[in-house]
């Protein structure tokens, strides 16, 4: 049985008991969860991993770090050095987004090495497979994309992200959209390019059932990926994004009868104002299901800094439902992330995750909170360091001022207003 | 007759038309913000600068930083090229913090050389001079403050912030409050110092019309200090804050009726979820004044990362009503910024601001995001440069990938999900 029908059995499985240990949960509240769908706990059933966690309604916000190597620039050393780096600073989750001859074996070492949950995009393989073959894209059977999913399934990854709401029926809605910037999503435009082409419905909507089945077999969980996600705040909530969404929620229910877990993957380009709209929707016509969102980046002109643009849609979006964020690099729409880019995606986006959950009145983001306004009341240094997010950096920011001897900061000297309003 | 004097009057000044011309407004409607309170213009008569704005309704949302130097570690020449960086990249106003003895001189240079609004706290050159007299700070007078302010007034200080709504009703409110953190406004602690001290009222509060003629000679616009804002999310929105600013409202209309621009500063830190009712507050018992935030932060424990959880908290306000973001460092809590950290505090302001104009559907937000979402479609890296905050940090991060030529990222290599998705 997989953990989704478990639940909806009455079982109580061990996975359900140590997620409820980490919330600080009832283990039946998970068990419950688990069975409507709007909690999902990721993990292969070929798979053991130490930071086993679950994703969804009144649980913590969860973090994913997008990891892989590029087509032209391909180290598994550095990749490990980037999923250790993003564990060490609080990722959830990592994505191994390689492309390149690679493939497998970088996947095979994440695996191994990763102690938290391991998602994919079966897709981004396919694709090599078939170039190995002599095959382009277009080429593509259900059959090479089912054989990926299931080498990916018995390799042990814990979630699969996989555009099956990209249809003919979005497409059309895309073309007839006037959408300033078409197709972002990578995975998303393979399958409008197969679909231009071949003038046939996607396979992977298509075969959705002979996908599940492989996906029920191994346990994996599945993201329904948003493949036609706006990349401009300008087209956010459009005709494409809103079609496509509509029938990830059906696609929802159809996973859910076969027994496998759902992710629902949301944008991407969000303005502001826009957002709990998103969040709402998404949890209105997917039925609760955990929603993942990418940011959202709630303004296109922040490249080079995007990871802020970021931490300022997903802490919003968590806030209003979001369980599940996608961190964003400095880097993002100008580089693959290096390691330091990695910690700073992270960083950002536990900061945006620390904020809703403490909005949304978790006990355990308010406990931080307070035993942070009491290190800051007692000018104690040392735990003020262990209560942020990178205890490192923040000892390094003040210990580069040359004047962090004492209880005083460089910022007001003597004049400390701590201090100066404590009564004595 | 003052900016306020002359609105009132139904004259629109020279002034009034230049940040007409720089919003893309119509001059009379500045002028009616002016005359209404709820638009300033921050200038001192004695003083000429460039970059002249506006901060107020229906105006795009400015920034401040914070430079000045520290009571050990002073350097006018660093305190400079601090100005000269927050203008550079994008800050619309800089309060001169300075402790320290050099604090006039190291003012009268930021005066001269800053194309843009100087603001200051006249209560720390105050303590500075009466130090300098052998006094201490409990044993200030009310011609001590005037003095400064006459002074700095006449120096050409644009704005200044005075806490003038730290009364004992505010001090009696904290006494009783159980607030986890006390007093963490530098000024305001200063303040309930003298008064625990005197067990007086405060003379800024007693004498307050006597400040406000100074003000009103020089047309230097008040900047109602929030001494008493919370200094942890969970004090936010407590008693002794609210107290208070129920006497800034009052303030705010006995410096109208004396001519004077007035301008409310509010928190520091605030959930997430208590910002709509921070602003909202702000605007209903202040007649709509500007409201200035410092940050406000989302949580606490963002140490070392500040910026990002003061531009959460920034984008959230200035969507909600907010007119004037001050800046937070990366190092706010731990060490006075430098250059570097100056130039990251304002580009994560800007963030902010402009995800918060897009909401509110500015033209100049909208037109922006319009041209990313074209560079990004054309692929055309250049332009996409140019319309981020920081130019030359998009471009350093895109071209260290080493993989910078022709039309590609390294995010995806061969597999660009725009040239995939276009028609062909």
């Amino acid at each position: 049985m997989t953990t989704r029908q478990c639940a909806a059995s009455g079982i109580t499985t061990a996975e359900m008991v140590r997620v409820a240990a980490y919330e600080g949960l009832d283990p039946e509240y998970i068990r419950r969860g688990v069975a409507q769908g709007t909690i999902v706990i990721p993990k292969n059933a070929r798979r053991t991993f130490e930071l086993l966690r679950g994703i969804g309604k009144g649980l913590r916000v969860k973090i994913n770090a997008n990891i892989g190597a590029s087509p032209k620039d391909s180290s598994v050393e550095r990749e490990l050095e980037k999923l250790r780096a993003a564990v060490h600073h609080g990722a959830d989750a990592v994505m191994d987004l390689s492309l390149g001859e690679d493939i497998e074996a970088v996947r095979a070492q994440i695996l191994a090495a990763s102690p938290v949950m391991v998602g994919t995009v079966p897709v981004y393989e396919t694709v090599y497979r078939l170039a190995r073959a002599g095959r382009r894209l277009e080429e593509m059977t259900i059959d090479d994309f089912l054989e990926t999913v299931r080498s990916q399934a018995e390799q042990g990854v814990d979630f699969m992200t996989i555009h099956a709401g990209v249809n003919l029926q979005a497409l059309s809605a895309l073309e007839s959209s006037g959408r300033r910037l078409g197709v972002v999503s990578r995975g998303g435009s393979m399958l409008v390019r197969w679909m231009r082409h071949n003038r046939k419905e996607s396979p992977l909507f298509e075969h959705f059932d002979e996908i599940l089945d492989i996906l029920a077999a191994y346990d994996v969980t599945i993201s329904l990926g948003d493949g036609l996600r706006p990349g401009a705040v300008l087209d956010a909530t459009d005709r494409p994004q809103v079609t496509e969404l509509v029938t990830l929620g059906a696609l929802t229910e159809r996973a859910w009868d076969k027994g496998v877990q759902v992710i629902v993957e949301g944008p991407g380009h969000v303005p502001l104002d826009r957002i709990e709209e998103n969040v709402r929707l998404e949890k209105d016509l997917c039925r609760g299901a955990p929603f993942y969102v990418l940011g959202p980046l709630v303004t296109d002109c922040a490249a080079g800094y995007d990871h802020i643009a970021g931490a300022i849609g997903g802490a919003l979006a968590a806030f209003f439902g979001a369980d599940f964020l996608c961190y964003v690099t400095p880097g993002e729409h100008l580089r693959l992330p290096g390691v330091a880019h990695v910690v700073e995606g992270v960083i950002a986006s536990r900061i945006a995750a620390q904020a809703a959950d403490l909005a949304r009145g978790l006990v355990h983001a308010v406990a931080r909170e307070k035993e942070m306004a009491e290190a800051r009341r007692d000018l104690d240094w040392e735990r003020q360091y262990e209560l942020s997010f990178n205890p490192g950096h923040a000892r390094t920011l003040r210990e580069s001022s040359g004047m962090a001897d004492g209880d005083t900061c460089t910022m007001c000297g003597e004049f400390c207003a701590i201090k100066m309003g404590r009564k004595d």
